[in-house]
């Protein structure tokens, strides 16, 4: 069992033959796509953490028999595990915008949990089947992209009722060897750049979508599975630059008639069970995107602080950039809290391992969904109009205008134009370009769409306990007819425990 | 060492003598006084719930020498303690509106914390004090009033440059046995129904204002103490069903020449630790405020949910209201959160004792002081308009509108009239009335007003290392002229380690 | 024709023997009922405002034949009338916080466009039988309180599907002379106070309810009518500097086989025009509370400006404070300008007169019932928890307790205690009491909840012109395949126009 | 006086020979600059909306002489005027995005305002000056750019004290013919593809910045003056339907001892005006923006209800979606209300021209500033995640990933992919892309940042009325003792009267 190192992360791409095309072309090696490099280097990145001693408490996880693996490929076992994951995402997506490679741990997740569950009423072995997947991972140090999102057609209409049978991945075949699928996922997070993909159903399913309530895993270059790709951040854009350094691809995977042995089979039909992967991994993913947008958020933070001393206006000095400092951290930690207190509350499963509090994972999940565009109007707020207007790199290039720009766009006392611009591109990367809007939509959806996340919250909430509380203290209060010192007694009394 | 009751706590009540006048009223004994019985039974409620043996984990603290002790009267020592403590204040407020005594556990918290501080840079021995000081709360199951807010005169002035020097509680004289206070506190939260009350310092002070950095502790019958308080809740209210029985009471606290002897005095005249102490005291309630005020959102979503059901418009039916529903939770539960992640990212202090993160107990306070409005706001819209309109109590009493309004006022098939305004009632209670008035002005700007929180979150926020972050990335992308492969080795290489 | 003062209205109410209970009560004389002074007063300033000259140009709406009449008791005949009448509301309610008698003005332009409408298609002649009526209030000045809401029952369910068949007002009985109606209304704003009652569907019906469909105008005092009323304001209460002058009350009335001479019926039976009724009344009436609560916004500002003044901390001088004031101003008048939009982009009916656009009126009513609470935050953050815990009338009037308290709260030099307490009272009363909470309840549901006001807005929306503008546009940028010359003669061409 | 056609606007600008640089690049011909044509075109849409019958009720203004003019080549002179420039915008911006030409009306009407006033009270002759080349401009039906912002250099330090003596535009010599001036102004909205430049004053200006106080008028080609530009939109971006066709370039433009003669000299050294100059612009401008960003919203509204219907969730059957709409109506309409208000609010200048009320358009600048952010959210919600993740053109082209498309992202039953793809790039490219970004930042800070709104807000409100109000109220109310009947006659009383 090794960790690769970031170059061996990129080495190892060259064992693998996927069918992809990238903006109308094929590609004829992954490792060396410049469409892809934002990609492979954000991903690169979660190889890489875990070689630095100072990260390896967060990035690291220990298996029961002591090995270590990259935490991205390991289940949590309580608490503290799920903190250091959300440290872990979070100091993944500070350094990459979106690090991709925690996907692969909720799924994880969500496999072992529900994967036991199937075991417990049906005649399965699922979880076994699991757990052996699971060692090859860890084994082999692998990424795995998640393919949940199904193409969907009409989304009023459940899978089986859609005009088009293909527009969600189902079951064409079973066989002693195992079954042949076909169908798309869509929106494929980093799936160009990873070693395997783990297909999960994207939602509950009834008796008649049975074909449709499927779950495996599959080596990315498997016979008859294509990808139609989009490029990873802004790669070799001059003006970009963080996205033409971290990006995030994402793909439409196609599976023509693919073929599947049992012992990577996970979910062939028990649809029952469909709704319960999907919204376990909704659970994992929901509280891993909120460790990762506060990476963005910290980003975000950092960058606003030093364009605010740059122009003049730091917000030790001024007091609407105060305003405005307070509102980004009350956002960005704000929703980070819902994280940790979804790991304090926690529980276990019947797979053994661990799983967020649902009410706060959803809620977090909201907060960010929603607040990602506060960040970035309060970033803008405080940047000022530079962010766009900044001349472009061609013209700083050419002596004359350079020079006039240069004379022109400095700061305060010491701040020199390139600066300021540099930070003025850093920002409009992140918040009002592209990759800007491509991180306020993902935030939006990824992992489901807000209404999902309200449904989440308000189905997994205890209302019982609150409506009981409130029924038993108005009989108290009743029975008592206002007299307070009685109130104490009851109190006292057994019966009139909560 | 014992745990009294709430019958004991209230007949110890009787072994004060204080001067107090309520509505106009000297107050001749307080344990009697209608008044004050909503405040009295809240805090008997933090005596009783200790007795209680489900709710023991975390209603009582144990001592180094295995001792139990209510948890309201001790210091945290990790974080579950601060967990804990978070757990307890949402429990006794979900039970009372506010229990107050926690504001105790606040400023032991930070008397300890403090104290030592000074100790280390001054020839002062009041950490030895404080202990000797907390045994005693703690051998008696005492309840202190804490008194903070002075009158404060022109805000814009500071305390020596007041026009009246009375403005803040200030030392008058110093002598062998002791000091000798004046001035007033105001706003003191359940002062008239306590023990002894805790003074601390309101702001930062200056070298000029000296003579007002003061702390100490004393009964609240000292000689030359004196009380104006205002009724607890809405004592005898028919239309309260609520706050009839559970209330607040604030007073001014008047010192005229009070006397304190120096075993007492826990800060005088040491003028640059004024700020560490109110600061010290603010991070502890805010973070206790989140806590409690998750307790009046526990009670306002189960009476929500119950008025609904009423309506015939359940929230699992009716989707704007399932709607609503997940926006009190998100409101409720998010500020909650921060309160648990100030608890597990908290740190220990040079008294020994463990102190809740300052970003997080700042956001979290901030949070839950504007959103106790959306909160009501919220609860109006899924519960209709009866909530101010139902009928008066009086005229249910009189037999024929009595009838009438039964007979029209049902809701969906089963929920009698009665019902229906018993829960609006209790309602408009909590989030119309006077009571929701008082809830709503004490969430925002108890313990600190929101512009104090938002300055506190700032302060103590790290923003070197963010922005750190932020120019080593740039340095680090500049250096690579985008080329991505370079990038893994710089994340690899010790130099570009964040 | 004679324009009332307020003493002749309020005397004008011994010509009525209406049977009213309130607090278990019989009424013996309206005018002369303490519980409802406050409520009269605010009619009574409507009747007086239409007497003061700098006013008439507001209060005053000239008929055809030149006759002034109170503009509550007129019809809009143009988007200058709705502008005057969104004015008046404004001013009315800056006097009283809620004038009531707008309420009437509302109802009177409904049915001036409903039945209308109705008469078109059937044969009926309510629009001659409504001028006469229009003719009779405004002839005697009357002030007529408007019935809407039913009781309503099971809220799922539609009338004829209640249980309870009185849950809406109902139709017993047509004969000759009349028609016999039975039921209850709730909540009806100043009924115990006014001289009769105008009778409204409150909601869309179907076929099987159109015994439910109903629409008529009575005297308080027909035989068979009872009203359960509650207080208006806060009559006698000491801590109610405002609302013990000024307030409303609201009443259940019910209907117990009243007869209603054909000559005030306005609908009968017609179950297709019953939601036509109730949105043209709660078109106008939502645009009238737009003006109303911006007279609350006023009085809430004005307030706000003056405590923090008297704290030693005015908004020119203090930025949170300026910040705090740009928000009360953004909300008050950003949703009074939605009120004037709606007039000037009114358009007349088939009965002759204006309305409002009901999208802008929409919006507008739900902007200022989410933002009232935001207002009263604000207020809040602004003036200091003060605001709840003043002493008591009673403490100031002991001369000891009342010296000591003048001699503490004074704020900045020159303002006096008394001042200080009298404004943070009056901001209580507005924004913290139960008069503050009633308030905020009535802003939200009053004319239809904010769930109504979405979804009417969504109605009234021109989706088609906006969709066509965008398929042509895309249709157009296909065809010119991005070359951008032709885009200019695109927009030349006259098909490309939209 | 004639009014151009749009293809006569493009051939007009070959007449000039601006110095002007865009990517690097020296323009040689600006009418031909493919990196300008989707600024030229939305220009140019202003020029054929004039020919266009339809629409000249708004897009002509109509001179005392009954000339027609281009209303943005016009000044305003009642509040109809006002209300028609902001139909004018809105539909200028529904067609082009940001139709730009509009700051040449909000520099008309401020410099007849601010001209007249100096004349006023200073011994000048500018009115007359600005008299005769609006003259000009109306003539020869120009566009001018305007130049306002400064680079500014340090924010915190006023022009003449920055370190830089070049960050704010000055006059360095007068002479008899006229003055020079050098400086550089930014983010020069439209300035390579307009007629003539006017140079307006950036803030207030104290006696020391006597020589920043400086506003005149010029050709594009002046000697001297040089731009340094961005392209406009996303000229030649296959996958932005929208900005290839329609956008807007910024210039930085750069005055190197420019000759202006004194008859285009409208400020030089009168410090005095200069804020008011400024002022009196940005609240013309603020106006402007308001429904400029209401057409920003109009199309997004019909974007977002078709992507919907795509979807098969339209809004007229998911409550969700519904919710969705009413917030992005809410928004819209919410603050082009604001610009109706301060339309019907405005108010006539010494110069008799007409100008907005500063309160509603500073609230209504502040409104759309910051919900352009919530209105990208909104939109982003109801259209899912294809806004970002659709294929690109490219895939679309190759014939076998084409057909893979089209089979998987048909919508309902009806709809193609190719339609939901091109209305999902039609919605990135508005609020996802580098277009989006700028929008949200130009929407953001255009006119003046949001703390120039809030402060002009503030600075514009009649805070004594209102104070007065309830200091009068509160006087009353005491005199009363709460006698309610006198209440009456104390608002007959003529004193009494607000």
């Amino acid at each position: 069992m090794k960790l690769m190192t970031g170059k061996e992360y990129v080495e190892s791409l060259r064992n693998y033959r996927p069918d992809i095309q990238v903006k109308g072309k094929k590609v004829e090696s992954v490792a060396d796509e410049p469409l892809f490099q934002p990609g492979i280097n954000a991903i690169a990145v979660t190889y890489e953490l875990a070689h630095q001693k100072q990260h390896q408490d967060i990035m690291l996880a220990t298996l029961e028999d002591g090995t270590k693996v990259n935490r991205n490929n390991a289940l949590d076992f309580n608490k503290e595990d799920l903190i250091k994951k959300l440290e872990m995402t979070r100091l993944i997506c500070k350094w990459t915008g979106c690090g991709q490679r925690y996907l692969m741990h909720d799924a994880l997740g969500a496999l072992a949990e529900v994967t036991s569950l199937i075991d417990q009423s049906k005649d399965t072995e699922y979880f076994q089947l699991f757990k052996a997947y699971l060692q090859h991972v860890q084994q082999h140090d692998l990424t795995c992209g998640i393919a949940v999102t199904d193409a969907k057609g009409d989304r009023s209409k459940r899978p089986h009722a859609q005009e088009n049978p293909d527009a969600y991945v189902r079951i064409v075949e079973k066989n002693e060897r195992g079954i042949i699928v076909s169908g798309a996922k869509v929106n494929i997070t980093g799936a160009p750049y990873v070693h395997e993909l783990i297909v999960l159903p994207t939602r509950a399913m009834q008796r008649a979508d049975a074909d449709y309530a499927v779950s495996f895993a599959c080596r990315v270059d498997e016979p008859g599975l294509k990808m139609i790709a989009k490029p990873a951040g802004r790669p070799d854009d001059a003006e970009a630059p963080f996205s033409s350094n971290f990006g995030q691809s994402t793909a439409m995977v196609i599976f023509d008639n693919v073929f599947i042995p049992w012992s990577r089979v996970f979910l062939c039909g028990e649809w029952e069970f469909a709704g319960d992967l999907a919204e376990a991994f909704a659970n994992h993913h929901r509280h891993s995107c909120i460790g990762a947008r506060a990476g963005l958020g910290d980003m975000i933070i950092g960058a606003s602080a030093l364009m605010a001393e740059y122009n003049g206006l730091p917000h030790t000095e001024v007091s609407h950039i105060q305003r405005s400092m307070s509102e980004l951290i009350r956002i960005t930690e704000g929703f980070y809290a819902t994280g940790v207190t979804a790991s304090v509350y926690g529980k276990q499963t019947a797979g053994g391992n661990f799983v967020p509090d649902a009410v706060h994972s959803n809620i977090g999940k909201l907060m960010l969904a929603e607040q990602v565009y506060d960040i970035f109007r309060i970033a803008h707020e405080i940047s000022g109009a530079i962010v766009v207007t900044a001349p472009t790199p061609e013209d700083l290039a050419v002596p004359e205008s350079g020079e006039l720009i240069r004379h022109y766009l400095g700061g305060k006392h010491g701040t020199t134009a390139d600066e300021r611009i540099t930070m003025a591109r850093f920002l409009e990367d992140l918040t009002a370009s592209k990759e800007g809007g491509f991180y306020s939509v993902i935030s939006l959806h990824g992992g489901g769409s807000p209404e999902a996340m309200r449904m989440s919250a308000v189905r997994n909430y205890d209302f019982e306990t609150q409506k009981a509380h409130i029924q038993h203290k108005l009989k108290c209060f009743a029975k008592l007819e206002g007299t307070c010192k009685e109130c104490v007694t009851c109190v006292n009394d057994e019966v009139c425990v909560d």
